[in-house]
């Protein structure tokens, strides 16, 4: 059994449903098919917005392109000092930018401190020919550590963002997990809070492979479609995607994967803090655990044959530590996690 | 009824049933699922080889990451003048190489004339600054006009860029087609005839999205790893990719999807050829049919709802003839081809 | 004695003193210095112009980050086949720009055919995805083959070029040879021509490393110092490119040295042209002489240790020619030729 | 008087009489001349070396294409994160290397701390695809904070660096005022303590601009020609270069500049030293004195019409005074800074 992450698990049966479907039949070709233009129709309307929308395979992309997209290769980019952006996508952003800076920013918990924001940008003078320029703030929502910013914090970013002439860019991998925790609208979570590009991604919460880019100023996507093109991700047969995404939207199907596999987490989390030897660093506010695991308890759970994520434990006490002492992991819940699993987790790490 | 092209289809049930079967359960992310692992080996014994083999979503990123792989940003890639890396992928090589230039070559029937190409490559003298530098051939087999290369003038053009220091790419969008046609092995038609990298395309015979880019010898496949995932073109799900390339390759599934499309264009030609007002300017010897309508057969066929792609009429004595005479067509047949629908196109655009 | 090129030459003595004298003292770095500052003004002023202004100091520097300034990466940029930019700077403005196409457009002697410029840009469908999109054309004024387009030439071009959305850059490496042999002023070879940016060699008129990049509408060069800086085209020192050019502009220093290796140049042909086993494929109309010369003569040349350019006899009869035959010539005058040196070469020349 | 800098100072006289010379009479373009060619060899002579050396006209062009040369796009590039390729040079490292990964690393004035280095890239997995590869370490010698490793501190960062497969670059902008003041040979402080690739500056050090690429390993150059040529940095005159380069090492020019330039910085530091109201952070090693300035003493030096440049006091404690107690200053001394200059400063500073 092994809750690594989200990406470990499989679609859903219903977006699989739609897949088949989908792919009989003839279609026009890159992007121009009936799914595709439904599923920008329906990912609008859900928006209660008028954005520019592309659909891309991969998070990596979506990312580095929109990012792209709002930069220029002389331009900063900030974003938490954890952010998958600038840890985990081995210099995608870098690359399709052609060559913009990515500069982490310090905050507790994965969220980013809106001081140490400030400070951030004031070392890169305007104007200045030396420096590169201020141009983006990229926000991730679910943060890396598995926790939240509240809206008004999102708004408070992007407030000071926009002040500065940075366009805000959302990493949404995990948006509706985001989402059916804070309670909110998506349009409140994204353009409402400030967001001018979110970066939806659907892969980790059901579907195969699915991600949109929703450029909410039309204008921001502005020769967009060739941008993706020459970086080779506009898929021939686009109904993969559009079928994907219509599937995933439709009645709240996104929101109930998510909710399952928030509570999934929440329930582990539950199980596991009962028990001894377990320290947890950050909320858990999504369908992420951070958790410390003492020696004893993580060799349980070897035994037991569940796996997780052993991850650095940056920002967190538990760095000092001896490795011999135990473990910090990661959890990942998702959509086709169970509660037998969950319980089956609980239990083995139980102490006798 | 739409033949344009043979990305207009979808995907075969066998690829959908399977696919549909893959995402279920746990699966490592990132192409280290059972599935791609289990691909990759496939590939290797249907091609007799022990090449390093990766999977992406398009076309595009395979040719032009591959062409990345064997060149330096500073290179020159020799190619046919119509070959959709140069004519029709937005510049995609030139992007993801760093900016290699593209040099197109002349030839009769979208096939790279060998003197020609000795022609090209001279004029870039090696080892002198101010020139691009020659680094690889790209032959397109099937060709952009519906041709083939034999297997002697295969060897012919790879003997030529390797006795120059050329690596050699093969766009195989249409491989398989290829392949059935001329009746020979996957080796035989790849490394065995001097390929040294083959980007391998099941979306166009019957899969979603799924190409495969094999480098025979692995050294050339040195850290690409990196290049791929920087730009964006690692599945967090891979088994998307690897689930395909299995059921495709099956049972010898790719080769009986290919010989249906070949099988269907050659009746459609023979039937649009018994016509009055068709002349074809190029042998049929694929899945591709371009064809010159006189302006009444085409005015029947657009009455009958039957559709094609207008071609730019490059390379053939039909770009002298007034629009008003007739058009310039191309069809594409494919696995989801009837000998019904051929029936129907034959008979809508014969004379009354 | 070697007239291969008018950068063999090195610099006018007045440039020179004007440097000597420039190295003394403080000055601000970066091109913020009183020279450079002067050094616009006196072009803006030459040129009737309110340009945004920046020197480098290599022609190759200037086309290239001109090109990249008025394209996107996705961009075509035409010119003639045989362009500096396309044939002989490495694949700068392919790696400056981030992967634009260049495109040869063919043309007699050295200029573009303005049909054949309409048929080229016709090949890309303007707003179609696949397809690179049309952006900028690039005048080399001189041309490669030593030739000009007189004013009515280019404006036909610009005015092609403008009313399909297209920028235009000249390529003025000999840009001062070429107005003086025209006689107009210089912005009627420029800007009042439709000319959008002009690279502006004084390196190969004399002096030692300098060209200026004009942006006639100054919204071209939006951030353009920012470009320039990452490539590295940012002198610490910049007097060193404002002093040359300053001294350069002063009391039309640039048209005598232009004038006289024009003069140097119609004498050197008009010399030859009185031997046999002379041919000149394309008028002598600025400082570079194309000549194909029969092996008698070249042998004569070449005991006399007068050397030249050999050249590819693209786009002339000479070609067909055996090399056994003769070759094929460019000589090209500068200031610093002499009328005895002319004279040298044009006695060796003459037979016994 | 402005001491901001010692690129505000021209160029030495011999250097400059040598340049004159250098202008007359013809020489191969492109670095063919024997002005190049005899600079290559003093070098190599002056570091006991077989390096492959390249010459360019500024720093910033040096350092960006010699990193570039020996990473990949996917790479990290380890440096002080003070330094002037990850805060001054506008990104042209990730431009010119294709979006590489610049990390900053901590350590006390200005010099890396090894064990900060061992943590830096300890972050990045080696072999795992989502990170970016350790490649790179680049030393600054002398460092942005006018410190010095001493030969000991450079074998030890270069030692780690090697065992872990990274090349290491020096970014020598004022080697010779480090080389003087450490009393060493050249060959002491680069190669021979583990310096691959050096960026030698001869611009700040009495040249107008000149910048030498020495790889001591030949293979690390491989193709490095084409990769300066498409950068646009390869000069047509090249001359001017070689010429420079040769009159700074003739007869140790070069070291007796730098000497020079260091004695009045001692002098200086001296001088303030002796006043109230100054505090340095860290010792004048070579030719840069930072210093906090109080309020009275700073407007002391402004009505004296003494400039310097304010400065980020980042790594001191001046950054949490207020700005109304005083400013952090950096004074440069050069070749062209006097006595008398100093004195005036001094003086200026005085209380009355």
């Amino acid at each position: 059994m092994n809750l690594g992450s989200d990406n470990l698990a499989g679609a859903s049966p219903k977006i699989m449903a739609a897949l088949l479907k989908a792919a009989e039949g003839t279609q026009s070709p890159y992007g121009q098919d009936d799914f595709t233009k439904a599923a920008a129709a329906a990912l609008n309307e859900a928006f209660e917005a008028k954005a520019e929308i592309f659909f891309v395979a991969t998070g990596t992309a979506a990312n580095a392109l929109a990012l792209a997209q709002i930069t220029r290769p002389w331009s900063a980019i900030f974003c938490h000092e954890t952010a998958h952006i600038n840890e985990a996508e081995a210099g995608a952003p870098e690359g399709l930018s052609g060559g913009a800076k990515i500069v982490g920013v310090s905050g507790a918990a994965g969220k980013i401190d809106p001081e140490a924001l400030v400070a951030a940008t004031a070392r890169f003078r305007k104007g200045w020919q030396p420096h590169v320029q201020p141009a983006a703030l990229s926000l991730s929502q679910v943060s890396e550590c598995g926790t939240l910013y509240q809206r008004d914090e999102i708004r408070t970013l992007t407030g000071f963002a926009h002040a500065h002439g940075l366009k805000v860019h959302m990493d949404g991998a995990r948006f509706a997990n985001g989402l059916v925790a804070l309670g909110c609208t998506p349009a409140e979570m994204s353009w409402k809070a400030g967001v001018d590009v979110l970066c939806l991604g659907a892969t980790k919460d059901g579907a195969l492979a699915c991600e949109a880019i929703m450029f909410f100023d039309p204008a921001l996507a502005h020769e967009f479609t060739w941008r993706i093109k020459r970086a080779g991700h506009v898929l021939s047969k686009g109904r993969l995607l559009g079928a994907q995404m219509l599937a995933w939207l439709d009645q709240d199907h996104w929101l109930d994967l998510a909710r399952h596999a928030n509570a999934m987490a929440a329930l582990l989390k539950a199980g596991l803090g009962s028990h001894d030897g377990v320290e947890f660093p950050w909320p858990v506010e999504a369908n992420e655990i951070f958790v410390w695991l003492h020696r004893a308890l993580a060799e349980r759970l070897r035994q037991a044959n569940v796996t997780y994520a052993a991850w650095p434990p940056l920002g967190t006490p538990f760095g000092a530590r001896s490795p011999a002492e135990g473990t910090f992991a990661r959890f990942v819940t998702s959509f086709a996690t169970t509660p037998d699993m969950v319980k089956y987790i609980v239990t083995a790490a139980k102490a006798p």
